[in-house]
């Protein structure tokens, strides 16, 4: 089930609007799904940068209202997933850095897989880093960088990186925006009809401040914004691009376009395309709200089956919740979602969940499924079997093992409880997504981007 | 739109658990829907009863830590809804008092109609009001009567009140359920498999720890629970039943069921009953998530125009969200709500809402589906036009004006901005329910139990 | 080491202040050495009173920003010592409740020996109680009375009290001022220049607030302030007067003045005594900071042997500091003290304290000062033997066994490692206070007003 | 008055005891008067730095318990002054980095006068800075050197910094400290009879682990400690002494050491210093507490006039205290400090003050000693006026206008409201301080080391 894999990061900055602390916060705010564990908005006012952020939702980190009171035309947001601890606060983003070229504020979106070697050899050099994190990396290229202008010294920079990366760089003259040469990490670049710039991980926060979608930064290109427009820049060639699929299968919110498509629809095609391969008479479908909700309807539509609400959730599940003990855990995951007896009572039901990582969850929905008295349960996972971790961005350490490595479609069906189970075909999810240039990797379809042995997490 | 509607508590209570106290925050938390300004857990131990209570939902008031550790085979719980503010911290529930019977807790979902000339009675006798809730009045009751038991003390006080309520009463002795004499609002008995009795609000909160759901406690019963079992007393003749219909149209959880019907169902009655009394060309189907979106697929399957998610909601706002000034509250509600643009645009909408109370957010997100290129928006109102305030444990004043009362369909349908607006019909809605016995005072149709002039609401 | 004993609480009230509630701010705030537990404010507006409230400092408990907007001309404060714990956040005061003479607010500092008496008729004839302290049973005795108006029903309800008390009463109409008939609690009264009258439990209150001292409180006497001016009525005859000699010797302010003469003089004159009494060879006199100071003062002038600071005390220390374990306990007594060395070392010193109750942060000091270089440490303590605990206001219960009431004066010379000890005798004690009419309960002479058996602790 | 200047900072280490954790608390808690703002606390485990560090009062910052259960045998603690503000939690120290060398901990006590020159030419090679504070210079210049050894790097970067300054490092092999070739910030060097060495800025926190003053790093040393014991080197040769005149007079606790004799003494010395040259008849010698009773203390012995407690503190006062509004000042800080009139009414007092900086609060406290019937007040001031700011580690920022630079003794005198005023000569501080070697560029006499135009301060 999805929701044990993490997006690592969301990125957003507006140049060119009176209000662009309070933008930058609804827009940052619309990111909110790409990491709950800090977030921080940095604002640009007569070259000074000022940064509020701190641990937590974007709510508890930033007070919107003495961002109403920041002036300022420029400015940069951020959410960050990472594993939770006090001492973690200090990699909360925008990082924020005073070097030759002036103040300087970095958010970043993915992972670095050079890191170690980058910053082994930056130690080396005499850089000190204060935190674990890989986005501290680029920093340190860009203040090394013999280089004399901002420019060149964030394109040497860029060019040295490899891995998964969306970058936003605010600094006293210009802002900055940046892809991977992959094209691994998503950056999209809008306008509002007053003219303000806006750099964003998905269209559906340039919505949230009334932009326009122009165009995705380009994998491998830099952009520059500032007083005379945007410059674009090539820092690296472009390798053969290979846009994360999971971005479109679970991570992006779906009002979100990929390319002018809603992932809405694209996940209702991953549904009709699980039912063409993996048919199976039964009387309703059921999706894991609320993500698989779309892919379930896909999957009702192609196979004439009756879609309906066999799951509610609870509203009123704070995140922190933790259970005491072992004993009360299963209990704390009914907390979460229950089931809706006269839907799934005596019935064979097909339940639809867009990915299945570890396992466990889905044991206990399809245990739920029964206890309201479902007659037979078939999983079906609207996305290959999730084989290998990801390298580029997406954390799984906390999925622990993941069970399609070990495991047969059968011992799986078995471990889950599900009368039968099937997943959708690496070749249906690419007819599905409907264009070439993806990146594959964690369905067992190899890394495109060679990895160093031992990877850290980073932004 | 129904969240400008709130239901004023919940109530839970098991007898008989090793576990009582972790049982009861399962269940109280499953009623969390119900109340979310605060909300506590008592137990009794040895003759003593412990409460944990305070401001906010239930994992901010109480501390599930410490209650694995509380021993004691009984346990109260309840959330409740109120105005905010550091003073009504002292009506958090249950209310915990020390009389001639000895320590009591009290905690009630309701509001009584007669408490204004109770509280001044008891006042006069020498009672000290501590706030200004209604449900000190049955405390005063009890101590005040001059029956030697509590069974008959309780009897005699439950005698004395009107209007809504459902009360559980924990005493050294034994767990008290009961509820008003017209049924208005709800409570329900169940059992564990291992001989543990249960009340509760709702039967989502039985499933919660796996109790079965008997009955209902029935209008003007009083139910006793000790170590004999259960005995059941009838203080009061029961008057002809009138239970609350928005129980069904808005505020129970969809899981939970009524006289063994789920709301999930009878909701999407509602919906279909809706398509046939005002049915629209359309081109899709969109309910507003996630309350009206069984009776918008209702509404879908009997027009058999097609059902989509145009509108998604944000997980991740917080409660307390609040928007700085005026001019920023726009983008506060958009911050929950967004349109999913190719599910709408170029499309005529059937919008569904469960109910409509005040239009103010109706109108904006009619605004929001046309931002993203509805051509038409149709808004139909899966409830009768909500004319008059509820006296009986339902808070409308939060609504302001209830634009029903002073507008017709057609004047509605200007101010939310809808091309054409349509209520389900009150025979409808009594079709859809499809019992007798209910209280349509909101809509109209006469309050059942008389009200003083100046109500004061309570728990 | 008087440290070990806590004065239970301290009342101020202002009648006819354009700024009452902020004068309260600061008149309870000067008090708030009478406890540290929990603190609020109560304001009178129009008929209607406003409590602000909670546990912790006054500053803690109250935001004086909230005062300062707040209109009103009549306002009570309370500061009080409790045992710690969330539950009892209940028991702050002032006590607000409803009762058939309006809304009242009552702050009490004392304890009453008959209070479960009371507690027992009440509960038997129908009041509730909200906690377990004493200080409701005024309020219920108040609305009980069958008298027809609230100064009647007052005076009625005072009448029946016995133990050591003084109550600030505000209702809608007047503010009430009582002390119990023996005199055990303080209570004075104070005008400002512009003619405000004030209640305060120490005179340093009436300094805070610009008011004069007029007179105190009688025994007995119950004072009513309205509009009209002061009223006095006698509500029981006062007995023979048994002032608390704890309140010269530890408890006042030192700049609070008893009758006209300052507790700084006072705990001088102790000191002096005590010289007369224990005198020793010696080279240095050194008090244990800051409340023992004047007595080592005094000390020093009638031997001649020189005072200095041979001790100081650590401002960083917070209230709530706790030690981890054990082990680190001295070391966190060492926190709040040092030793000066070279004050100290190869001398004879003399440590003078107020008073010894437990013993065990004696025997650190010494210790300490041993450590420090002391040749020889001679204890003398400005006060008799604390043999009997007080029922009158004084909580002694953290104070563990009462170490003089189980050792002779040589065996706790032993216990604490003093080369000698030596305690001022009752006769000094009754010829340094100077006047006639103390409570000397606590030394052993026998309590004045007849105790239940099993007290509860109070306000 | 004194409590307008602010030192910024305390520093302690520890080396080679089983509980090291727990020990630095102790040491740096001792150490907590050296600054108020924030605090943290490293412990060297298995070549790992773990650090806890925050806002406010150690105790705030750190939790001990958490301490107890951290291994490790060495650490290092700081406590910090510095500007209020949730953005400079940056700034709390230690600084932990990680360098080629491995990770680093690093605790500064002073302000380095050449550190904007650092600053840019670091800068220009590279460096990136997180704050703004002057601490990190020395880690950019270990980081920078091209030396082997962490020792030869440190020596290198030591030797380039100017002006006042006391650094602890803790690294994965060996604890260091250092101190400026002017010596004009304290560390001194202590041993456990355990065995365990320590550093700290002031030998009271020696004595709060047991250790043995053993003697002071001197001016231009750096200290290197490692299980092979403590090797010395001069990084600089050392320049002519200058140590900070204000620990004498008022920084320092008064039972630290400095050369043997205790500030306690040496501030009696200055009041005796004060007596001799500026004699006045009075009846008695106040002291404003807690700082100047000692100088108080020798003025009356000299002069022969009384010595007594005119003025109490309030102990209860929180630090973060805040008055309303400007009305509201003058009774906040009356709350902080009253007047015993029986003391002072009707009599010439002298009133001793260590310092005068502002000259406000002195106004204050001569105002409350008139109202409290002070006939006379004649001010005394126990060291010569403070015309000069410090650009070596005390902050003046906050005293706003230097009094003394602008105004006459006379001019002060009627600004303070005083009968009259007298300062202590610099030949007599000098006197009283009994030996040479001392900064005394605040009174005027030139600053030993040249500063930078515009300072930041640091750590």
């Amino acid at each position: 089930m999805s929701d044990e894999l993490h997006e690592e990061c969301g990125v957003f900055a507006i140049w060119g609007d009176p209000e662009a602390a309070v933008k930058a916060y609804w827009g940052t705010f619309s990111l909110q799904h790409r990491g709950q564990e800090s977030a921080g908005i940095a604002v640009l006012d007569q070259g000074q940068i000022h940064v509020q952020k701190g641990m937590g939702l974007l709510q508890e980190a930033v007070k919107i209202k003495d961002l109403a009171h920041q002036p300022g035309q420029v400015a940069l947001g951020h959410v960050r997933y990472s594993t939770t601890g006090a001492s973690e606060a200090m990699n909360a983003q925008p990082l924020m850095m005073h070097t030759r070229f002036g103040p300087l504020a970095l958010a970043h979106n993915g992972n670095l897989v050079n890191h170690r070697a980058l910053r082994e050899r930056l130690a080396q050099e005499g850089s000190i880093f204060q935190g674990t994190s890989d986005s501290e990396v680029l920093a340190h290229l860009i203040a090394k960088s013999t280089r004399p202008t901002l420019d060149q010294a964030l394109s040497e920079a860029l060019a040295q990186l490899e891995g998964g990366f969306a970058f936003g760089v605010l600094a006293g003259e210009a802002l900055y925006g940046a892809r991977d040469p992959w094209g691994l990490r998503p950056l999209v670049i809008g306008r509002t009809p007053a003219g303000a710039w806006v750099l964003a991980s998905e269209t559906c926060a340039l919505d949230m401040v009334d932009a326009i979608w122009l165009r995705d930064v380009e994998p491998g290109e830099m952009v520059r914004i500032d007083e005379h427009g945007i410059m674009s820049e090539r820092y690296r060639p472009p390798a053969e691009t290979h846009a994360c699929a999971f971005e479109v299968i679970y991570f992006s919110r779906p009002d979100s376009l990929w390319q002018g498509r809603s992932m809405h629809l694209k996940r209702r095609e991953l549904g009709r395309q699980l039912a063409e391969e993996a048919p199976q008479a039964a009387d309703v479908v059921v999706g894991v709200p609320d993500s698989s909700l779309p892919a379930a309807m896909g999957y009702a539509e192609t196979s004439g089956i009756p879609f309906d609400f066999g799951l509610v959730k609870n509203r009123y599940i704070a995140r922190t919740f933790i259970a005491p003990n072992r004993d009360h855990r299963e209990s704390a995951v009914r907390l979460k979602l229950s089931a809706v007896k006269e839907v799934v009572a005596g019935r064979r039901v097909v339940l639809v969940d867009d990915s299945l990582v570890r396992g466990t969850t889905s044991r206990y929905i399809i245990q739920l499924l029964r206890q309201a008295g479902a007659k037979e349960v078939h999983m079906r996972i609207a996305s290959p079997p999730y084989r290998d971790p990801c390298h580029y961005g997406i954390d799984t350490s906390r999925a622990g093992e993941l069970a399609a490595r070990n495991l047969s479609v059968d011992e799986l069906a078995d471990m889950v409880g599900a009368d039968s189970l099937a997943y959708l075909s690496v070749a249906g999810l690419k007819r599905a997504l409907g264009q070439e240039g993806w990146c594959l990797a964690c369905f067992g379809q190899g890394y495109p981007v060679p990895v160093e042995q031992e990877v850290q997490h980073g932004g």
